[in-house]
């Protein structure tokens, strides 16, 4: 694939595809638009710019971050930073809003900033292909970002994350240990690939103890405290079951205090089981029980990968590390 | 000041500085310090760069953040982004540390990036001078920056931010109408300019009751909950003031928790007022009072200006919006 593939494929000239790609501002808005889309089908990288990323030290890392607000990745780019600084690198940190395609969005960010390497931190990447970065000669860590196939090496991609499932598999089964069997569950949405890794862990655990499946237990709080306290207040209108599982601790937040709210008590009455480990979960009252991800081993271990290939010394790989259950006062043996 | 002035005060070749400002590799450790350090303190921006500004339109808006996983800052970053991409410029965003140079790395983003427009979210600017951004022909937004002059507004320089003291005055003489006396407060440091702010409206309150002062009251938290934390457990082995205004939301958990974990009630025993207004001082159990900032409007209007400014419809401005007090239930009257 290369500018003339793209030029016919547009039915436009290859000069006309070069303003494109270069962003040249002498492009109708529709003939702009159009190559776009062809060039963004056919996951097309300029010959050039990619031949420009092996020759130029730009020392440019990029960190493509999902929703800048969003707590849990956010306190990990102070950690990435410093290595980073250290090697005499420069950090450029951009964000994806949920609706954009983070794979479009890396090619971009890599291809427009000249990067020598890049770290994910969350998004949705399962539509990645065998050959989707095959241009892309720097190496990039996907990190915190459910991927369902494992990647082919060639294409310099590694991850890191936690085993997702696994994790609230066990967050679920320590419920049941306890006497649980009506157990509610506060999901993201039915989309979001780490909320459904987590709904899968609970399903696994539901089934395997025998425990019927009650579509009423299923909630959506969109990671959102509000949301999610919102659908709490709704689902205690019509049955107390006897635990809820959120699938981040935001959302067991606002899961607590619809129990409080609502007259019953935390624990006594519904136990609470959260997710990502965040300081809010041992600050509340009583501390909430909560699935910790190693956020800081996850940072890390993202720099360290990537300077580690970018002197030549390892291929990409995949690391799935544990999380653990944090216990707090949330929960009660019944 | 031009590229010989700085070759002469640095002692090396006006190329050596070209090779430096230019971030070629070919210049010794030492020097590149040196020369920096030259640049730095002569606030030197190459005059080809700056020309460079006027001509290029690269479209490029840049955020400087200062702590990315700062909640209440790196929440407006979603407003802002959004109304950058529907301007169809595109947003750079890159964040400073606690113990970086603000001035200095606004003035190398501007330029590195060749950026028609910045919006600084929080930070330290307390050093500008009537000439530190003379070359800069973009418009500059400090957004939550606590300044305490006045800018020129020759300068491009507009300012949107609260009044932190009078904010913390009327949040401390609220307690004391509520009839409380010994009050603590949980500043910062006694460097941080919002929180010095703050302070400040704390100490104007006291006086104007006729409240005596007392250092052991005023308690440093750095704005982390575990601090915050940390530093009430100790405060309550020696004393046990009445109420405690904590000048940030996480800061308030953390006080409020450590009043529960010492065995007293929040409110009965100890009031406690809260600010910033983010989601968890009213989905905490019990709710926090705290005070608000209106971080929407503070965003939009951080936006909004940015695009008059270089629709070249407006002039620089200040502005000081109102932040208020939203009751929850940690405090009573005594």
């Amino acid at each position: 694939m290369n500018i003339k593939d793209i030029a016919r494929l547009s039915g436009v000239g290859v000069s006309t595809v070069s303003r494109v790609v270069n962003n040249h501002p002498d492009v109708k808005k529709e003939t702009r638009e159009h190559v776009l889309n062809i060039i963004k089908e056919y996951n097309y990288i300029p010959n050039s710019s990619a031949r420009v990323l092996k020759q130029i030290s730009t020392k440019n890392i990029g960190i493509l971050i999902k929703g800048i607000f969003n707590p849990f990745l956010s306190e990990m780019v102070s950690i990435i930073s410093k290595k980073i600084q250290f090697e005499g690198y420069t950090m450029l940190l951009q964000h994806t809003e949920v609706e954009e395609d983070d794979i479009e969005s890396t090619l971009r960010f890599i291809k427009e900033r000249k990067l020598q390497g890049v770290i994910c931190l969350g998004g949705k990447f399962n539509d990645i292909q065998e050959d989707t970065f095959k241009h892309i000669d720097v190496p990039i860590i996907l990190t915190s970002i459910n991927l369902p196939v494992a990647m082919n090496n060639k294409q310099h991609v590694s991850i890191i994350d936690i085993n997702n499932e696994e994790a609230a598999y066990k967050a679920v089964n320590y419920l049941i240990e306890k006497g649980h069997k009506d157990i509610s569950i506060m999901i993201c949405d039915e989309k979001e690939a780490a909320s459904l890794e987590r709904y899968k862990g609970y399903c696994r655990a539901l089934e395997e103890s025998n425990i019927p499946f009650d579509k009423e237990n299923v909630l959506k709080g969109h990671y959102l405290m509000e949301k999610a306290y919102e659908e709490t207040i709704k689902l205690l209108q019509n049955k107390k079951p006897t635990a809820i599982f959120a699938v981040s601790d935001s959302m067991a937040i606002g899961v607590a205090k619809a129990i409080t709210d609502s007259g019953l008590q935390i624990g006594q009455d519904i136990s609470i089981v959260g997710f990502d480990g965040m300081d809010i979960a041992q600050y509340y009252t009583p501390t909430i029980t909560t699935v910790k991800q190693p956020r800081e081993e996850m940072a890390k271990l993202s720099a360290d990968l990537l300077f580690e290939q970018l002197n030549g010394n390892k291929q990409s790989i995949s690391i799935l590390l544990d999380a653990d259950l944090i216990e707090g006062n949330s929960c009660i043996e019944i």
